[in-house]
């Protein structure tokens, strides 16, 4: 075990109750939201009478609409405007979520950004590199700058500037994708505590109460609670945690696993099931309810062998490429990259990854899925949790607090993402995530699929037993208890998300629309 | 087309002849070498009395063994030394290829460094990361420092400092690997024009005859012909080729291959053979003694139009990863992931990738091969052959000038690393390089995989037809003439490689002994 000392991050309110949280053997401060704090919103956003959410990718539809939701329910007399580009397509989709030029909630960016006392930034990450100085210059003194990733705080390092310090600076990341964050508000104003949790950070606080505007922000986004970060906390366990277990790891090992099943000898569509719909149907809702340990405890005899010998030959390989991601994230090599294909979309459009062999396959077995039927399949099963506990361990290990850990890589998979891949399939999900995310998820994915088969399965195939030793940490890992604090004070709730026949997506703006239920 | 103006090289010989020569379009200085300009190496080398060759890996044994002979063979009094850590393993191999302590010319890397006028310094990159404060302190002044590489650059680039000022810095890099370089001269000695071509480069000339120096040791180690570069346009293209069609790209594309055709019903006998059997053998060398467009007329009819159809199709994914190479190896990032990687390496040894069900079924195939049944599968060989216009079209535009382009991204494929990837498989190649190469075809080869399946199969799967005007491009491009040029100048001369019971490898040390031919 390396693990650095955990910062525990602290905060300033002033409106809010901040509590000392014990997460397995650390203490951390958290916030608990819910819809009884929205009262609290009046003195949290004083001095705040317009607020600008510029942009309309994944997470302004829903982030805007929550906001004004919440804000009406407060009984506040705050604006909520969208700012987009003049060109932009997505005026229309705004407009029919009821934001409007005529009254003053729908306008071109620099318009929106120079008015508002609060500007949440939510265009693209590239776009965000290319356009902040400009952002930046239109602010208002004394107003609050508000970013949902710190990206920006590393694209700027890499650039060697500053941001002007006559603003507030702060942070709501929701650990969740937009889709998810509108959905379960949506969800929570019948089913108590339905909501995505948000870490905040305060970059600068030039007024004296940037933490109260960040808070109140988290707490009328949704969140059932909140926690604190730093920009730079945030932006390397978040680039890094969609690298691995989010997006990029999990849909590398089930490429990995499908090819596997197969050439054992299992049919495509059994082996569709044994290695994807295992891991987003049963997998993700025993996690979900019950933690990781219920999955290898749901196991018994032989399976609970095969479970054993998977997850101890995966873990290892699973931590080399973690940790290879983690300090390319921490260097700025991610953030370059990423800034850097952002130069060549025009040339090289981002290709659609779920047209191929397995993912056709896929559809076929989801237009035709028994949930009954699903197999727990303690191979796959012993895999992913093998890749969503070296995505917990390099974090760990690097510092991160388990607050941030817990919804990083293991909450935002089974609550956000995993049930809109297990609507759509892994592949669709890439392919409306960020461009960050989905650069990263292109980026890495292979690797972790090349590895698993490699080394793991090589391993395995070699006739390698279980690492006892690797068992035994997995065992006794303070995560579990940690994951257990976060269970508690965010009642499990189940995202419902439309399925392969809905009309709509999952990607931008989809947040705003009524999704079927695929359990209905 | 988005053409960088080429750079045009030049330099200062007082000894060796500078010829002005035609690639294609354009111009360029080379030197010819040869056994005939070995008497040009005393005054080349004038004021040196010792090289040191500092290290034992794949270019040290080779380069020092060249070296050791040319001098002789020149009937010069300069004594070839190696230079070794204390506790290295290859004390007893260096001694074994006749390097003493006794007869000074085996020693402690420190004492090889502070007695020798021309320090080669052949370490891996990773060492040279880490210890080159103390070999440029250790070093004479007016001495000169060799690199087979440019990657130090890059390296202190990235660490903002420069070379002390009172030494010579020159660079030559021959276009192969070491065991090549070795096997090649040793060829050469009775086959007229055998040998590896290099680049040189001077970065720092101290006593106004570094060019000469550089040359000078190019043409020892058997250089059929020399010709210049920096610094670093050498690692940008060496790094970034070895990524793509050398190493990265071949491994990828014949992973996605095979399993195509499996796929598609061929046994997995078949299967290797259509792929990687292909490649490494009659693709190969129909490059190597006609060049790439002698591929495509080989075709004709339907298999003609196969071979259009891939190669249309895969082209422009092939680019898109090409171009994200070489942004990523000239912003520093991929310099910087490889020296984190090496200090990871304690912790997560690199583990050997020819180990998965594909690469046990190449041995087999291998076992029994027959050169005379290797099929040339047409949609293998326009698969192939856009990844290596990629990696060519890349470089041109970014503006290197066609020696370099030839050398980095053909001539080394087919004349070096190919006929070893034929007597041994692909993935045993990777797994005997550096560990910048490892490093980097770990990384790379996946994505190559992923993108030909996901873009140029489903599209060529849905029904795509040929690109045309990509076809245009193919044949009317440059390069091929720039090619044909430079066979011109170094007859071409099949390389002989011990295959699958050789007793000896393909790595660290073994060009210096002598291969079975795998024809035989």
């Amino acid at each position: 075990m390396r693990v650095s000392a955990a910062v525990h991050f602290d905060f300033n309110t002033k409106v809010f109750n901040k509590e000392l949280t014990k997460f397995a053997d650390s203490e951390e401060y958290i916030v608990r939201g819910g819809r009884d704090k929205f009262p609290l919103l009046k003195e949290a956003f004083k001095g705040i009478s317009k607020i600008g959410v510029v942009g309309w990718g994944s997470q302004a539809p829903a982030q805007a609409q929550n906001l004004r939701d919440s804000i009406a329910e407060a009984g506040l007399d705050i604006k909520v405007a969208i700012g987009l580009r003049p060109e932009s397509p997505s005026w229309a989709e705004a407009e029919a979520c009821n934001f409007s030029k005529a009254e003053g909630t729908l306008g071109e960016v620099f318009d929106v950004v120079s008015s508002c006392d609060l500007v949440v930034l939510l265009i693209s990450d590239g776009a965000q590199a290319k356009l902040y100085p400009r952002v930046l210059a239109a602010m208002k003194p004394g107003a609050t700058l508000g970013l949902s990733h710190g990206f920006l705080l590393g694209v700027m390092r890499n650039d060697g500037v500053d941001f002007r310090k006559d603003i507030n600076v702060v942070l709501v990341a929701p650990k969740g994708m937009g889709p998810s964050v509108r959905r379960l508000y949506e969800q929570g104003k019948s089913v108590n505590g339905a909501g995505i949790n948000c870490s905040f950070a305060v970059h600068q606080d030039a007024t004296g109460n940037a933490a109260d505007i960040a808070i109140g922000w988290a707490i009328a986004v949704g969140a059932p609670f909140a926690f604190p970060t730093t920009l730079e906390s945030e932006y390397k366990s978040d680039i890094y945690g969609e690298r691995c277990v989010l997006l990029g790891a999990v849909h590398g090992i089930v490429e990995a696993l499908f090819r596997r099943y197969t050439r054992q000898g299992m049919s495509d569509e059994e082996a569709f099931k044994h290695s994807v719909e295992c891991i987003t149907g049963q997998v993700s809702r025993i996690i979900s309810a019950k933690g990781m340990l219920a999955v290898y405890e749901s196991f018994t005899g032989e399976d609970k062998k095969t479970f054993e010998k998977a997850y101890s030959q995966t873990f290892k390989p699973a931590m080399d490429i973690c940790m290879e991601i983690y300090e390319d994230v921490a260097s700025g090599n991610e953030i370059r990259s990423v800034v850097q294909a952002t130069t060549r979309f025009d040339r090289f459009p981002m290709g659609k990854i779920d047209q191929t062999y397995m993912w056709k396959v896929g559809q076929r077995v989801r237009a035709q899925r028994d949930e009954s039927k699903i197999p727990l399949n303690p191979f796959t099963a012993g895999v992913y949790v093998a890749i969503m506990m070296a995505t917990v361990e390099v974090l760990r290990e690097k510092g991160h607090p388990f607050s941030e850990i817990c919804n990083e890589s293991i909450i935002e998979a089974v609550d956000s993402l995993n049930p809109y891949m297990h609507a759509r399939g892994v592949a669709f999900m890439v392919d409306n995530c960020s461009y960050t995310a989905r650069l990263g998820s292109r980026k890495w994915a292979p690797r972790f699929d090349y590895i698993v088969e490699q080394q793991a399965f090589v391993a395995i195939d070699a006739g390698a037993d279980v690492d006892q030793e690797v068992m035994a940490e997995f065992l006794a890992h303070p995560v579990h208890r940690a994951l257990a604090t976060c269970s508690d004070m965010r009642p499990s709730v189940d995202i419902s998300v439309g399925g392969e026949n809905s009309s709509v997506g999952v990607g931008a703006g989809a947040a705003r629309t009524e999704f079927r239920s695929a359990k209905a």
